[in-house]
C-alpha cells in the first residue's frame, strides 16, 4: 500500500501536489475543493460527461443526473434536517441543470448507536421533502459503521430528471451584458447551521432556507426558455464561490453590486457579529440565474410573485473586463475583486 | 428534537420495535436489516418501485437505477480496494436487474486526515475499473469530515443501465421446478476481508472475487432470454440470505446440496479453521441464477466455458414444499434448514 511505489499508479503516477493529507478545506466547495479535483482527478477519469463540470451530467435524451452526500452536522437544525437536505439538494442540483427532477435514490450510512427515534424522524422528513417536490425514492441502501467511524447519519442521494424542452442551459452562451438574478436572500443556511452548531442564540431563530427550486426553475423555463443561460446553487463556498466558478468558464468578468444583495436584517447583523461575509456562506433554497438583459426585467417580475422568488434581485452582471475576476462594487463606493472560499469556513455545511 | 414528541412524526409515529438503538448487525444484509427496513421504512417510502424491493428499480423506458454506499474496512485488501468494489458493485446491481450498466456518479466522504497518495491509488483503482467494464463516471461530488467522524474513505456509487431486450427479470416468474445455478466460487471475498483484518495469513493469499459481472450476465440473455427468470448476487448476508428473500418473496422452498456448492479449497479451510458457514460468507464476483429447467444444462455448459463462470454449477432447485424456508441437504445425508444471517458475521464487508 506505499503510496509512490504502489503497483496499482506506475501507469498514473501520484501527481506533484502541495500537500500529503486530505483537510477540510478539500470539502469546502471552495478553492481547495477545486485543486484537488484539478490536481488529477478529473483527468484520471475524464469523459465528455464528466469534463463539463456542472452539478449533473446530461446523457443522452436529455436525461440529468447529480448525485451528492450529506454529512451536515448537527443532523437537526433550525428550519430543517439532513433528511429534508438530502432530497432537496439533489432536486436542486437537476433543476440546476435545467431538468425536472423524476426519480430519487437513497443510500444511509448510519452510526451504530443511533437511536432508532432519531432515524425515524430523518425518515418522515425524507417523506414529506419528497411529497413536497413530488419526486418518489425508488430504490436504496442502507449500511452501518461502528460506532466512531462515521457521525450518526450520512446520506447520498442520486437523482435522475428530464431536461426541460424549453431549457438551452450551458456556460458557453453566456456572454457580456448577460444579467444576474439572485432569486432570493443570502446566507440564512450556513448561519443557521453555525447558530446551534456554536450554541449562539440570535433575537428571533434564524431558519435554514433548505427548500426544493425545481417548480420556480421549471416556471422559468416554461415563460423564458432559451432567455435563461445558466442556473446554479450558490450551496458550499456560497454565492463568491458560485461567480469565481462560472467567470472561470466563460473567461469573462462578473461585477455585482453590494448594495443589491438581497440579505434577510437578522442574518446580516449575525454575519456582521460573526465576522462572516455572507457572500461566502452556504445557501440551501437560492439560486442564480444568467438571464439575456432583454428578459431580466420581465424574470425577475415573475420570480418576485412566487413564494420561492420574493426576495430575488438582479445583483450584477457579466462583463468583457477582468475575465476570470469577480468585483464588487460596495455601498461606499470601493471596488473590491471577491475570491474563491480560499479555506473552509464552516465545515460539514451540507 | 425529542423523538416520541416531536412535531415531525405525530403524524406518522414511531413504530413498535424491540430495538431502540442502530447495531452493527442493522447493516448486515441480513435479517436485521430486513427487520429495520420492515419497520416501516418501506411503508413510509412506499411507491411502486421501491415496492419491488429488488437491488435496484426498474423505471419507465427499461431504465435500470441502481445505489450503493460502500465501507468496506480495511479499504485496501487482498485482491481489491474499496475503488474498485464500488464500480464493480454498482455495476453488478444493475446487471441483477437485467440490465446493460451505462452510467455511474461517484460521492466520497473523505476522513479528514487521509494521505493523498491513498486516494490516488483508490481514484486510480476506479479509472482501471471503469475501464475493464465499459462504464464511465459521468457525475460525482467529495465530502469531508473531521478525523474521528469517519473511516478513510467511503464511496456512494449509483448507476443508470438499460434493461437487456431480452430480459425478463421478475421473481414472480420463478416456479416450482426452476433450477438454481451458482456463477463461481462461494466466500472469497469475505474470507479475504477476514483475514486481513483479522492479521491471518493462509497457505497462499486469498483474493477477493471483485469483479464485474455484466458481461456474462448480458452473454446469459442474449443466449438465453426469458428462459432465466431471476439474477441476485449473494454479497452481504451470503448465499443464505439471498436465497432466504426469494424464498419469501416467492412462496416457494428452496433445496440445495451441499455436495453441489463451488467453494476453492483454501477458502473451505479458512471456513472451517474460524467457524464459518460460507454460505453466509459475503461474495462480490458470483451471482445466482433461477432458470426454466429445460435451459439449464445449456446454461451452466456455456457459463463454464467463460472466465466468470468457469466454476459455475446447478446447485439446487425450487419446489412447492416448506414455502418460505432454504433446506440444504447435506454431504452426509442429513437435510437442515438455512436460515437468513441473523446478526453481523462480518460487520463492513462491502
Amino acid at each position: 500500500m506505499e503510496n509512490k511505489k504502489s503497483p496499482l499508479n506506475w501507469e498514473c503516477p501520484l501527481p506533484e501536489l502541495d500537500f500529503d493529507v486530505i483537510t477540510l478545506g478539500h470539502g469546502s466547495g471552495g478553492l481547495l475543493t477545486n485543486k484537488l479535483l484539478d490536481s488529477g482527478v478529473f483527468d484520471l477519469l475524464s469523459n465528455e460527461y464528466l469534463d463539463k463540470r456542472h452539478d449533473g451530467a446530461i446523457l443522452p435524451g436529455g436525461l440529468a443526473f447529480s448525485t451528492d452526500s450529506f454529512v451536515v452536522s448537527p443532523i437537526f437544525f433550525p428550519g430543517g434536517n439532513i433528511g429534508e437536505l438530502a432530497i432537496n439538494g439533489t432536486v436542486n442540483d437537476l433543476a440546476m441543470c435545467g431538468a425536472i427532477p423524476k426519480y430519487l435514490s437513497l443510500s444511509f450510512i448510519l452510526e451504530e448507536g443511533l437511536p432508532v427515534a432519531k432515524f425515524w424522524d430523518v425518515l418522515v422528513s425524507i417523506r414529506k421533502a419528497c411529497a413536497i417536490a413530488g419526486v418518489p425514492v425508488v430504490t436504496g441502501d442502507t449500511k452501518v459503521v461502528e460506532r466512531g467511524k462515521g457521525d450518526q447519519i450520512f446520506i447520498n442521494t442520486t437523482g435522475i430528471g428530464q431536461v426541460h424542452p424549453r431549457a438551452r442551459i450551458d456556460p458557453q452562451r453566456v456572454g457580456a451584458g448577460d444579467v444576474l438574478l439572485l432569486s432570493g436572500n443570502l446566507a440564512a443556511h450556513g448561519i443557521a447551521i453555525l447558530s446551534v452548531r456554536e450554541g449562539l442564540s440570535f433575537e428571533s431563530d434564524i431558519l435554514s432556507d433548505t427548500r426544493s427550486l425545481h417548480r420556480v426553475v421549471g416556471g422559468l423555463l416554461d415563460r423564458f426558455g432559451e432567455g435563461i443561460k445558466l442556473f446554479r446553487d450558490p450551496t458550499r463556498g456560497g454565492v463568491a464561490t458560485a461567480l469565481n466558478e462560472i467567470a472561470r468558464d466563460t473567461r469573462l468578468g462578473v461585477e455585482i453590486r453590494q448594495d443589491d444583495l438581497p440579505i434577510d436584517e437578522q442574518v446580516n447583523s449575525a454575519c456582521e457579529i460573526l465576522g462572516l461575509d455572507p457572500l461566502y456562506v452556504a445557501n440551501e433554497g437560492i439560486f442564480l440565474a444568467w438571464v439575456d438583459p432583454a428578459i431580466a426585467g420581465d424574470c425577475l417580475a415573475w420570480l418576485r410573485q412566487t413564494e420561492e422568488g420574493s426576495q430575488a434581485a438582479i445583483i450584477g452582471e457579466m462583463v468583457p473586463e477582468h475575465p476570470g475576476k469577480v468585483i464588487l462594487q460596495s455601498s461606499i463606493g470601493g471596488r473590491r475583486v471577491v475570491n474563491m472560499l480560499p479555506g473552509e469556513q464552516l465545515p460539514r455545511i451540507c
